[in-house]
């Protein structure tokens, strides 16, 4: 079966993105990440900002309130439209044109189709903490708590759309330890499996 | 840093036990498995068959009374015992020579050595189910049952012992899904992978 799509979830601090990044360049297909946050803005009217910090990782403040809120009671919460609307663009780039979507639970909102690669990419607190310092500088939060914080937010989120445990291998058709086979290693084994039919 | 030891875990029913071999046969090194039963059984004393039961699996009856029991506190319990003599012979084939391990917790045995390639193999339960009634026959019990019996058993030993979680990606360098990947396809990544200095 040959597949389409290449789906990238990732650990924060991994490379997961910039692994998808150059999977799609090497495969020459699109790589939606940044792109795909601004057509979600586009639709939904929410900022650009919003739709990055919102869409795959629960609010920092509050994650309690969050999960127990028994939301859309009473209508969708902003999180629930921002969460349908994102999910029909994921689905629209997939039905257009093979590409590599990175994040945003797009192996679940894809769950139904057979031409996707789920991939799931993460690394040592270690190495993330190294490559988040080199990437973004430091902050007043220590790394480690900076990627410990990200890391229960965005499980959450997966845990709520989903219902599914975020970074189990059963997810994923592959997943890879970005931090100890190298960010090329990675990119390799992915798109020689994308360009073949492997089953 | 390349890799001397390939540690294989697998979901029951995923082919796990077969990737391991072949890419043993491949390498041209040793594949631990029923060997590493036979081993521990002669140091121990158990049958084969206990080894090969208790080696991995907490015991089918009484999953609540084994993890609450607070075995320990007046000496080693036979699982125990089993656990230390069989962690013995891990570390000790690690150190003669490269091999692939299957099983066993061998990725968490051997976590403070630098030179293991840490592998999970798994399967979606229906091409697990074909899988075991193909290789081992029907049962009284139907085959989904059979796996969520062993699954939960796997994974309440590994707890129990490494306090880990079984199958979360993040425990091993990487997770293969053998059913929608193929078994040769797996075998080749692991070996390309074992073959080259990946970082």
């Amino acid at each position: 079966m040959h597949k389409k799509i290449i789906t990238i979830s990732r650990e924060f601090g991994s490379g997961g993105r910039t692994i998808g990044k150059m999977a799609a360049e090497e495969l020459g297909i699109s790589c939606y990440d940044r792109e795909l946050i601004e057509r979600v803005a586009e639709k939904t009217g929410f900022a650009a900002e919003y739709v990055r910090e919102q869409g795959e990782d629960v609010p920092a403040r509050n994650l309690f309130a969050y999960v127990s809120a028994g939301r859309g009671m009473d209508g969708l919460s902003p999180e629930d439209y921002l969460w349908a609307a994102q999910s029909k663009v994921i689905w629209e780039l997939a039905e257009k044109e093979p590409c590599v979507i990175v994040g945003r639970c797009a192996d679940y909102v894809l769950r139904n189709r057979t031409d996707c690669l789920n991939v799931f990419i993460h690394a040592s607190m270690e190495k993330r903490a190294e490559r988040i310092v080199r990437l973004y500088g430091e902050r007043d939060t220590s790394p480690m708590k900076r990627l410990r914080e990200k890391d229960k937010r965005r499980k959450v989120n997966y845990k709520y759309y989903t219902d599914r445990e975020w970074g189990m291998a059963r997810n994923y058709h592959i997943t890879l330890d970005s931090g100890e086979l190298g960010q090329e290693r990675c990119v390799q084994i992915l798109t020689d499996l994308y360009k073949t039919e492997y089953v």
